[in-house]
């Protein structure tokens, strides 16, 4: 029987799916389970988006462009211009979700053993992209003291070494919640610049920004356009995590060009997805402006009922809809698994997605973890009671 | 300014979107481009499945678990009894179309300098994901004399090193049409089972099949359970290129836990590919019978109308809905862009897609071209006798 390669060996498993049998065992016990783990927002699609496929009129299903419809791109590019982001409809490529843009953007852009530097906790799937494409993530750790704010550049340079390509960032954090100051970005603009790296950033979060900070694009910066390479996606802006529809933004040519060799071998991104997307980035003011408001109270409702549980903390997260908290637990993934395995309080217990997953240095964040704030207020409340009672109960053990 | 990837310079350009600059050239100048050159079928999707879009009831459009819907996989594993394939739910995973099947396959089986034997000419995108995993593809070629039938196993057995992981075919084949005997399928067997390799079989054209020989899949050869790796995809067979639905299918119980891997790091296959590719799959026998009878008589008008030019030679395809011709022309690639930029009779032209790109020999394939039968028999018809004129002009001059 041949064997599997050695990078299907070193793909990482999904810090949050570990979890996923407990919590179906839980379930099948009559246990209702509060995700606090999860990614996606229980808040409705825009309606104008669930119409648009209604009146779908095509009798082909056939392939788009592998760039995407120029007419997305063109909703994209006044899109971002909201955000004083000036582009060329071709600096902009749809990707099949922000994954798919930043597997692209390792492919097209990094050598096997190139090295990529990342601030940690972040984003898990970064690790198995990585894998994917041959390179090597190396960590410089932001810490829950100082609210998960940039490392010192300090830190950033002693990891630099002639494999390093690149610095990836993701802004507002997943998971973190912080929000980069312009202070902290022209740190990475200057770094990036210094050594002639990429800077990838993933933005898929700059609608939900809460405290009033600017949002400081990379895409902003100047005298980088040719390094950075954004990520982006309309899963979470519209509520739409299952279409499968992202971008990869770039006013770098040579990057573009490399990348769209990758998205010519796939073809196309997914057709229905477009038609949902582009229907939902203009015209829904109204619904981004009811979302904005429905993350701000379940951001204060969550926040001030962690910090309020007996040795838990929580910073104030600037923005996404996740914070990392502290447990006062000595093992936040045993911990985990006890809430689902051998814990309920009136049937019912809480998921959450142990921070350790989202550290590449072992040992960190083991008391600590990601929290969504994706569910209603009612059951963040409910949730939150359930927690405190779980950790009462776990400490007692 | 950071450099692109080695691998960002190796990914082969689509030698059919090569051309397209041309087409599109022509098209602003008036000329009517008979399109012979593409994969993406005229004939309608199914109306139940453009139906299912339609009523649509879900308020949020979310992800989808990463091995697809379970009841998604049921209809697959239905389908495939159909063809006495027995499989369990969990040897299929949903992918993002057959080409991420194929990156995923790869990427889990292969590492880097790994080689894949593969018979040319063949699937260019073949290329473009092994430059993606780092993975070599070793070519035998077979020969159009021979209608394109399996080269000899001795060449295969040439071309194997302590590198050769894998053989690749693409069975009914494209671009030749060609369809794999019993016989030939034995022998691939054997020689999988021999060196211990995987057999990567791509049979998204399995629907396609016009002589009365028998399909006979990869999943049917005995003995090599663990080492067959399908590739399939909805697209062709449902004429809905765009939803960006496929499958990988494997008994190996191990490529599955590492390809699941990849796939939870892209998150979902497409939501709503998913909802359309589950109402084609079921109650769409008709649809299917009307389907291969038009490719029938498209397939002999072609093939017939190919063989009266003067000088043209095209095998008869036993399935697909490609043929592979020779054209008496020193140079096809020329030829084809001549075709676009010089060229046109009562104001109409003819695009085709130059063979070279399917063959990874330098200099085979010259004088062919691969011609796709999916345009209606009008268009076919018409499209044959700009071709015989194209050829008249081009020899005179």
């Amino acid at each position: 029987m041949p064997k599997i390669s050695q990078r299907g060996i070193d793909m990482p498993s999904s810090p949050i799916r570990k979890l996923t049998p407990l919590a179906n065992e839980a379930k099948a016990r009559g246990v209702k389970v509060y995700h606090l783990n999860i990614g996606q927002p229980d808040l409705p699609t825009p309606q104008k988006a669930l119409d648009a496929l209604k009146t779908v009129d095509r009798k082909v299903l056939e392939y788009s462009p592998s760039q995407g419809f120029l007419s997305l791109r063109e909703k994209l590019q006044r899109y971002y211009r909201k955000f004083r982001i000036e582009l060329s409809v071709n600096d902009i490529i749809v990707t099949s979700g922000g994954s798919e843009a930043v597997l692209f953007a390792f492919l097209a852009c990094l050598n096997p053993g190139d090295e990529i530097i990342v601030p940690e906790p972040a984003y898990a799937n970064y690790m198995a992209f990585a894998v994917s494409a041959g390179a090597v993530i190396k960590t410089v750790t932001s810490t829950i003291d100082t609210g998960f704010s940039l490392p010192p550049v300090e830190k950033f340079e002693e990891l630099i070494t002639e494999r390093t390509k690149a610095i990836l960032i993701c802004n507002p954090n997943n998971p973190t919640g912080y929000l980069y100051s312009r202070a902290e970005m022209n740190q990475i603009r200057d770094l990036v610049m210094k050594y002639d790296l990429y800077l990838f950033s993933d933005e898929v979060y700059r609608e939900f920004i809460y405290t009033g900070s600017p949002y400081i694009s990379a895409l902003n910066l100047d005298g980088i356009e040719n390094n950075v390479v954004l990520v982006d996606s309309v899963s979470k802006r519209y509520s739409e995590c299952g279409i499968r529809i992202g971008a990869l933004v770039t006013r770098n040519a040579d990057v573009r060009r490399a990348v769209m060799k990758f998205c010519q071998a796939r073809l196309s991104p997914p057709l229905l997805g477009q038609i949902v997307a582009e229907e939902s980035i203009e015209g829904t003011e109204e619904y981004a402006a009811d979302i904005y408001e429905e993350y701000v109270e379940r951001r204060k409702y969550l926040v001030d009922g962690l910090n309020r549980i007996d040795g838990v903390y929580s910073p104030i997260p600037m923005g996404a809809f996740y914070t990392v908290a502290k447990l006062p637990v000595d093992d936040a993934d045993k911990f985990c698994e006890w809430c689902l395995s051998d814990f309920s309080y009136e049937g019912e217990t809480v998921m959450m997605a142990p921070a350790s997953g989202f550290y590449s240095t072992p040992g960190m964040g083991r008391d600590q973890v990601r929290i969504a704030y994706v569910l209603k207020k009612e059951d963040l409340q409910r949730a939150l009671f359930i927690l405190e009672k779980a950790l009462e109960a776990y400490n007692k053990k």
